[in-house]
């Protein structure tokens, strides 16, 4: 097995002033290859934290992959804390020098001393070019494992893993014939977790080696299959004959595999069936036509919506009834149903979903709390209206509230099926 | 200093299937109280792992905070582990195994034995009440140090650290009379790193002993402040002589402080200047909608929009002349023109903005490119429109385009001020 472990370099991200996006999408590029990633650490912007981490994981690791640090300003120290533990030093990298020169000409911006420090590289290792940015990578191989430096900033991180690093982790997984480890998700719908843990009964049973893991979302709980073995085929026919036995079990509450989440498995649906949709949102505010959208090929399905945050705009724009806001509010059954049959008709769509809620800090009240939401669906023959009541801050509220729409649709078109 | 170290348990985070925003949100929390961060680790579930993460955090932080692997199914580790690693065992915990028996008689939901076991507790540990859900927390306390294993769900580690957590790190500051660490961010717009940097000069020269950081982002630069000292009050007033050179350099491009990001910023102008506003959104399908609502109090300048997204709701819903997409496209100035001014009107705000391009990875043109977008600006008196071409994938674009547009009624209403 060929085990990898991430360094991400920066206080910022130590402070919790930023999320370390990069080591996910880094760990889950390696885990697609067949690679283990068994560690990640973030260290501050100094160097005996970044030597004890580098010191920590050389032992367990054929590859660690480090970002952050390679800017042009003074807490940019990884270059020379790498250079000093390989006992190298900087010199200036012609190539990368040039390049720089060019695009700031061309760019037509001054090309200052801070930035061409950026050219100046370790002697020993090899350079890895930046096709998205400025500062290049940087290799260094010792004792046959591989230490990689990248920049922090997400693009150039993506550039260079997937022009330099991921083929270099293939490379040894077949030089070294090692073991692979494969995974493939289930994202199921609509059961909680230890009713599902009840239904397939212990793993040990149908497992067969692999290992089972249950993560619980907003969206529904995923169940990921692991598979260690010799190579790609052989694990991707064990886990097939493991999800073949969940699925005899709990196929019904299965929805997608994979990546594929809950907006992609309605849109593919809406496609597969020839339907279009639009929304009318109140709390959520675009963030359930941004679901639909998310997805490349959306406009095959999705024909748009309209953000009716104030009552005024529920009455003129989709023309909702005064009476019916005065009557019963505008967090209503009957709200939700006027917002989403009106939808529908405006944007002549085949289906209509609206969502009306109260997302907080404010707006509560004993009979409607925060956290109340009344989610609309309207196709050519009905539009009914649900309600929930979840508790709890602002975010998450909204986040549900869209989850819950797009589980409302989806069930709609199962049953249509 | 009191020092905190991190780790979150869990293979899905490891291998990068779930993006790690525990830690983030732990870490923010433990430094604004004035504690220092020195470390996350993600551990697989795996009893090696986690007890060599222990070890090696354990000499150098006064409190680890562990997540996740608490939960009710066969993977959940970490409470069996902390049990053997303090040499404890199990034992039934009354009055967890009470509140659980009555929540489920509540909910009308079977109590699973699985369910039960989440009452055994290690017998030498404080629980920590969770008002979130299922799984207590628990304190160890070891050679002065602190062990506290919470849940991986975010709203109940949140629960346990508003509660449990914070007030501990907070009175062992107090009784240790600790020096703290204190942060703050100054969110720049409109200057690139290196020139902010030169303008600034040589940190040395104003930062007495502080630290001073960059942090670039889609948004702008932030510059992130930190000063050691043995109090907060100390600490604030050399933060704020800081700030007021830094002002004097870089003033005009400081549109906000800390955690405020540009959605909360031009909204508060909006609220302090009583205008309006609406948007007209088509390839970000609601994220900019999304964006102005995620701020509680929105609905003070926030009244709505159009998600526009096929061309047929460019005519249908917003007026767009179809002459004008039919010469000019729907992604061009005029299109952009006739959505901002036409979205404003239907809703009577101060201002329509519009957004309308190629977020990708189709639609793209020789002429315009995969992220192309134009941005429409509509008040009063005029009605204007920029363009950005941008050159990422989907998801970048989109958050670009977001983030510029709200960029752009920024500098209007500076402009304005």
């Amino acid at each position: 097995m060929i085990k990898v472990s991430i360094i991400t370099i920066g206080d910022e991200i130590c402070i919790g002033q930023i999320i370390n996006t990069n080591a996910a999408w880094m760990a889950s590029q390696c885990t697609t290859i067949g690679a283990k990633v068994i560690n990640h650490i973030v260290a501050e912007d100094e160097k005996e934290s970044i030597i004890q981490a580098l010191n920590k994981l050389t032992e367990k690791s054929d590859f660690i992959l480090l970002t952050g640090g390679l800017g042009p300003t003074h807490d940019d120290i990884t270059k020379q804390v790498l250079s000093d533990y390989f006992n190298d030093k900087l010199v200036k990298h012609e190539p990368t020098y040039k390049k720089l020169e060019e695009a700031y000409s061309k760019r037509g911006t001054e090309f200052l001393e801070r930035n061409k420090g950026i050219a100046n590289m370790p002697s020993k290792c090899k350079v890895l070019t930046n096709n998205a940015g400025a500062a290049p990578g940087m290799l260094f191989k010792t004792n046959n494992k591989f230490i990689i430096s990248m920049p922090g900033v997400p693009a150039e991180m993506r550039d260079i893993m997937a022009n330099h690093v991921l083929p270099l982790i293939k490379k040894e997984i077949e030089n070294k014939q090692s073991d692979v480890v494969l995974y493939k998700t289930l994202n199921t719908i609509g059961i909680p977790e230890s009713h599902l843990a009840d239904l397939l009964g212990n793993p040990e049973d149908f497992m067969e080696g692999g290992t089972l893991a249950f993560l619980p979302s907003f969206k529904g709980v995923k169940l990921r299959i692991g598979y260690n073995s010799e190579n790609m085929t052989l694990a991707a026919k064990k886990i097939e004959q493991i999800e073949d036995y969940i699925r005899k079990r709990a196929g019904r509450f299965i929805s997608s595999t994979g990546e594929e989440g809950i907006a992609e498995t309605v849109g593919n649906l809406l496609r597969k069936n020839k339907k279009t949709v639009s929304v009318a949102e109140s709390c959520t505010g675009g963030m359930l036509g941004a679901s639909f959208t998310d997805i490349p090929g959306s406009s095959d399905y999705f024909m748009g919506g309209v953000i009716v945050y104030s009552n005024d705009a529920k009455i003129k724009m989709l023309g909702v009834n005064p009476n019916t806001i005065d009557k019963f509010g505008a967090v209503s059954e009957e709200t939700a149903i006027e917002l989403a049959k009106n939808v529908r008709l405006k944007f002549n769509t085949d289906f209509g979903i609206s969502v009306t809620g109260i997302a907080g800090p404010g707006g509560g009240t004993l009979d409607k709390p925060v956290g109340t939401v009344w989610l609309g669906l309207s196709d050519k023959e009905s539009t009914a209206a649900v309600k929930y009541v979840y508790s709890n801050d602002r975010n998450v509220n909204r986040e549900l509230f869209t989850g819950r729409a797009l589980g409302m649709l989806y069930m709609k078109l199962m049953e249509n099926k």
